[in-house]
């Protein structure tokens, strides 16, 4: 017998009307805004209205330097919270929402796996509640006004070779990454070289991420920077008027969305920017709403704690003024034997010794979690295939650098497969033990800021940027933006830029390539490497298998 | 004292909850899927299980040669299904959904005005329903796919020259109309030259318009011809397996919207397809569960009574299946006077005169929809300007025409404004005097098509298309497709292919420039001068003055 799929267990689901799972956070019906019976926003007077409420606990689930496929963060968010309902609490999660791009091409789907999943899976990687459309919507009024403002007169004197706001599709495309617009003659326009990105790259998406409610979100986007002049003087969205027709079309996506996971418990799933040149978590405003509502709440960032876990804390808790109770650092027996110099053809061999290679790298990511003040678990994601060996040696060798470890199960069993570590999660969360303490301090020079990440979590031995970049950053650090978090756009695959420098690589430095100001999210990229901001198709795309049964459900998601 | 502004009317509308509004059509709710608590999508199981029923009159709402500002088909679309319901007819409307582009451009909002509105006016010129966000997905995951195939080897051997499938985004961008792809190196695949069109121009679109159920939607799908090989045999959607993927992003978008009334009478709107190149009508699937549940349905078809109307009979009626009972033809003072030869700039002006030379093109309107064998009334849509001489001479001449006229205040009175229409129309569509005649059957020439539209319907003395049109016309007749119905895409400011040719033209020729083959909506697009399928934004695009108030509710729609 084999072990159902992911969208077979999610299809057997007992899924309750979303009032009910409302009601288990006490929202009531009428501040619930349903999409279908499975779905709901969060109405905006409700949301406003716990503002005095006192916070629960923030719990990060982050993760070691991952295998493509991931290491079950969601996953592990998901049976976590499922865990800590079990043992009474009122805990909610806390996640991304999907692209749609990356479902018709081979990542699988963002709503956890086994029987740790939120549901209705089907909706959650199409188009769920609509907000990454809305996202779309906004980014590409902008840009057709920029065109549109060019084209009747040009009063701003935006110099067209500088405009550096794109198009985006939410969709894997690689024929829209470099493109002319504008042929065709007079009532066109004016040719020039541009691109499209995947929405979740559009600056948009990470400041819908960022705000802390719709005033904000305008003010934003307003800031948003667009093109220069001949002189390099910026223009912006509110040079254009843009920010406030692009607030209108974001009015819903900005409210949270309620789902259920498989036991029925509450998951806030809102919002879903890029984990390289944005910071890769779900909403500000689904977050702190959760915290209101919830004891627990359990929340993940993008790819490894490396990246996620240091966006997750310099930038989004250091902007949101959030400050988590505990961490929860995933491994997988897979990704250490990864980290060990295994390929990945060979994953599916036992190879303790691998595993012990392997270990030097979920170290070095607690190490530096503890860093940031906060205490800190392991919690092994176990595959089907892990072996005692292996699962011993990694038990051991990660007692004796002082953790605690959990052998997790919840993929196959749900919340009675994370008992152990939720308990002790919650105590941990309970202990007021967390001294959070961020990487650097708000005034510390942006190339400091970059060399404090590329050093003490990257354990570089230095960065290299040139004199352009280096300049760059002075030049924005005189026009007040000297105050920012850094951005990293880094491989998730390795400590370094380097994607097969596995396990804990030293004596690496971190290439500088290009940094660029996000004014309306609040941060610099330094991009150190190439970043793929929209993704291709696989010679056999996902979407190829993907269609409707004869009961009209959807197959080939996964 | 002002009179108050759409938006100001439709935000004091005392909107009921949905489920009572279903509830006026013996809708359960548990067949309601809620959008928010005042729209709803009908479950897909309660509307198979409706098929069984016997069917409602179906009343078409068409109009004389429009203005650009258009003759208000939409707002007496509403009044007279709130006049219906007035007299205590069961009633529903069937209207398109609004597209996003226009609204941030200059075009009103596609959901009636004064007191004859469709609520909640916010959401319907926003995302509604995201219908049309998923329409886009398709469309573009389609072309994704095909950019893929090529870049992956092109096993299908895709004449890289003739891929016909653009791309679309919902939005007025004149700077995508025009663009060269896949630019930057061997990674981005083939630069090509191509376009985006607007949303609404999609085939997607006209074939989720002309669907009779998801497995017919999913045929269509796969029929729609993408490209050709060098020796010009088509490659379709199917070819690629897109045809699931593209189902699977449509299955909600499939299922009819209902909304309500100001006076919380229901609305179905659903689709919306370009009234050109495509067939401008709602969708089959709304019109056929509205004439279920209801006993009377009104519904409308984009432009003039020569293309809407025409395209309504000869393409939504045939290929559904459907016969109309009634038609009402709107016609307003100001757009007689507009055919009669006043300049824009003075329609505010009084000039019966005018009216009365504007009469040929309501009398050949009129002339050409009782050829349909329906009966046939006018309507007057009275703007407050109107005089009583231009409404005497209007209303004499169409009376001594032997026409039916009501001069209807719906606008600015409600359901109260239009009884004496909705009961004459009631009437009519009781009576069974109604008999439903095509222009042209099936089994005749695709060109013999173009010519009878042309000759009956603009009243032109011929057509003129060159040797390369007629030969591909009897191509795709040799390829089994002569049975199809044919979308003329003309001007709509004129029964002739010139847009200044008001009032009646008599002598003009119908130059067919070019024809394409629609062969998953079913359909010949005959195209009869300039036709824009993306269009631009004005100088200061409405967009420009939408954002939220202090309240938080959008303003500068309009």
């Amino acid at each position: 017998m084999t072990s159902p799929s992911d969208i077979e267990i999610a299809r057997a689901a007992g899924k309750k009307p979303i009032r009910e799972i409302g009601a288990r956070l006490a929202i009531p019906e009428a501040a619930l805004l349903p999409y279908g019976h499975d779905k709901a926003k969060l109405d905006r007077d409700f949301i406003s209205g716990l503002e005095t409420r006192p916070d629960g606990k923030l719990i990060l689930v982050t993760a070691i330097t991952p295998t493509p496929a991931g290491e079950g963060k969601t996953t592990t968010t998901v049976g976590l919270g499922d865990g800590l309902n079990r043992i009474g609490k009122r805990a909610a999660i806390c996640i991304r929402e999907a692209s749609l791009g990356p479902c018709f091409g081979m990542k699988g789907g963002a709503a956890g796996g086994g029987y740790a999943q939120v549901v209705p899976m089907e909706d959650m990687n199409l188009h769920f509640t609509g907000d990454f459309h809305a996202i779309t919507s906004a980014h590409n009024l902008l840009a057709a006004m920029i065109d549109n403002h060019i084209y009747w007169g040009n009063a701003l004197e935006i110099d067209q070779r500088r405009v550096v706001w794109r198009r985006v599709m939410d969709m894997n495309d690689r024929a829209l990454r470099d493109v002319v617009t504008s042929l065709g003659g007079v009532t066109n326009g004016f040719p020039r070289q541009t691109g499209f990105d995947i929405t979740v790259a559009s600056e948009v998406m990470a400041i819908l991420c960022l705000a802390q409610d719709l005033t904000d979100l305008q003010a934003r986007l307003g800031e948003i920077i667009v093109a220069y002049r001949r002189d390099k003087t910026p223009i912006r969205a509110r040079d254009l008027k843009a920010d406030g027709a692009m607030t209108a079309l974001l009015r819903d996506a900005a409210l949270p969305n309620l789902v259920q996971t498989l036991e029925n418990n509450p998951a806030f799933v809102h919002g879903g920017p890029f984990a390289n040149i944005a910071h890769g978590c779900n909403s500000v405003i689904a977050t702190r709403t959760a915290l209101k509502l919830a004891d627990y709440v359990v929340t993940e960032a993008g790819f490894g704690a490396d990246l996620g876990a240091e966006k997750f804390m310099n930038i989004k808790c250091r902007k949101a003024g959030l400050s988590p109770d505990a961490v929860v650092l995933v491994a997988t027996v897979r990704s250490l034997k990864m980290s060990g110099g295994v390929a990945k053809a060979d994953l599916g061999e036992e190879n303790a010794q691998a595993v012990e290679a392997g270990l030097a790298n979920l170290i070095r990511h607690l190490e530096n979690l503890r860093g940031f003040g906060v205490p800190v678990v392991v919690a092994v994601n176990r595959f089907t295939g892990d072996t005692e060996a292996e699962l011993d040696i990694l038990t051991r060798r990660v007692t004796e650098a002082g953790a605690e470890v959990f052998l997790c199960n919840h993929w196959a069993k749900g919340s009675a497969g994370i008992e152990a570590l939720a308990t002790r999660v919650a105590d941990l969360a309970d202990s007021g033990t967390a001294d959070f303490a961020l990487t650097y301090p708000d005034d510390t020079a942006l190339l400091g800021k970059i060399e404090a990440v590329a050093q003490r979590i990257y354990r570089a031995e230095g960065i290299d940027a040139d004199d352009r970049i280096r300049a760059q950053l002075v030049e924005w650090e005189a026009a007040g933006f000297g105050h920012l978090p850094v951005c990293m756009a880094k491989t998730q695959y390795s400590f370094s830029a380097d994607p097969t420098a596995r396990g804990a690589p030293t004596g690496h430095r971190i290439p500088i390539r290009e940094v660029r100001l996000s004014a309306g999210a609040g941060f610099i990229v330094a991009i150190c490497g190439d970043i793929m901001t929209m993704p291709g198709l696989p010679r056999h795309p996902a979407a190829e298998n993907i269609g409707l049964n004869a009961a009209l459900e959807i197959d080939g998601l996964f």
